[in-house]
């Protein structure tokens, strides 16, 4: 009942001056704390039933938060496709910065992203890739995949850059093919519940990389 | 009014003798054709729109058949599901037998099927892979994709049989590498809504597969 009611109560709250402050502090970083455990449990049932089968019910009930207070933070259901396409976009710029901050060189950054994309594959040969199976429900929307397109283009400028590091003038093709090759082998690995094939295309993906630094 | 009744009017028509058997034998000519425009509307919806965000009343709304007619087809959506996937699978047979019959040497049946591929660029770029799109989405079915299995299975054991009649013992990892380019070129492709993306591909594809069997 208390949940159902707090982001309202904090406005309506009657307190004053540094107390006032306070209360409304507190009451920002608990409906923060609220919005963030509902887009987390979107990204979830979203990726695992997909977009278009969930409803913000599901969500509310995988969040543990009553429906009614989903409409606080989200108002319809394209509010919180947004929210999950934004969080998507913020774990893959965190990946990839992390594989910056591990590795020096390009080919070794290239092949640990693919090996990274690889670490997940039971749960990609499971429910396809969480980045690429978003964006192909959204692309079929009547105003396309909106936010989404950045999904696909920014881990695309990321490998580009990379081959430009490495003096490749083909650098945005390479770059395509790389990306390519994972998304394609991440739905061949869901669509024949098969994990491994996603391993040994990175091992292959990595021997072909080697071949262009060489 | 008479399209609603029409296949349970032909089974309970009072004809007897030659004239019950051409009177029956219509009706199920009429029949096939008033299903056959249902599977063929649900391949249109479906893969426009998505599986999910598709009803039985689109579909025949679409096909220009009363709804209530459609029950006597496909009791359940997943009826329809399954007509349709069998549909696709139709149609990539019948492509596959179409670059065996015009391609004799296996490296230009390959190219000729990545072409083929290519050359629906425009609509790949609007609404993606008219298998791949599909097997995204019934991927996350709690029982799996199931018969859709076989729309990836299919292209990748043809390919391999075209790799292995070059001699190439790594044919399966060949032929699932250029299923998968084919299958993330146009995932990219609906993403970016680029189709220039994929024609690229097609052509750079071909140049690889011109170093294997060179």
């Amino acid at each position: 009942m208390t949940d159902s009611v707090e982001p309202q109560a904090v406005s309506a709250a009657p307190a004053t001056g540094a107390a006032a402050t306070r209360a409304a502090a507190v009451g920002r970083a608990r409906g923060q704390g609220k919005r963030q455990r509902l887009v987390d449990a979107a990204c979830q049932v979203f990726y695992a039933n997909g977009v278009e089968r969930t409803t913000l019910a599901d969500v509310a009930a995988a969040a543990g938060i009553p429906l009614g207070n989903v409409y606080y933070y989200f108002k319809t259901k394209n509010d919180l496709i947004r929210a999950v396409v934004e969080a998507r976009l913020g774990e893959a710029r965190m990946m990839l910065a992390w594989v910056e901050a591990a590795h020096d060189g390009p080919l070794d950054r290239l092949k640990a992203l693919f090996e990274a994309f690889a670490g997940q594959s039971a749960e990609i040969a499971r429910y396809g890739c969480p980045q690429g199976s978003l964006c192909s429900e959204l692309d079929k929307l009547p105003d396309g995949p909106g936010l989404a397109g950045e999904l696909m283009r920014l881990p695309v400028d990321w490998a580009e850059r990379q081959f430009r590091a490495l003096g490749r003038p083909d650098a945005r093709d390479l770059a395509i093919e790389v990306i390519a090759r994972y998304q394609g082998s991440a739905l061949l690995a869901s669509t024949l519940r098969d994990p491994d094939l996603l391993t040994r295309e990175s091992a292959r993906v990595a021997a072909w990389l080697d071949t262009l630094g060489a």
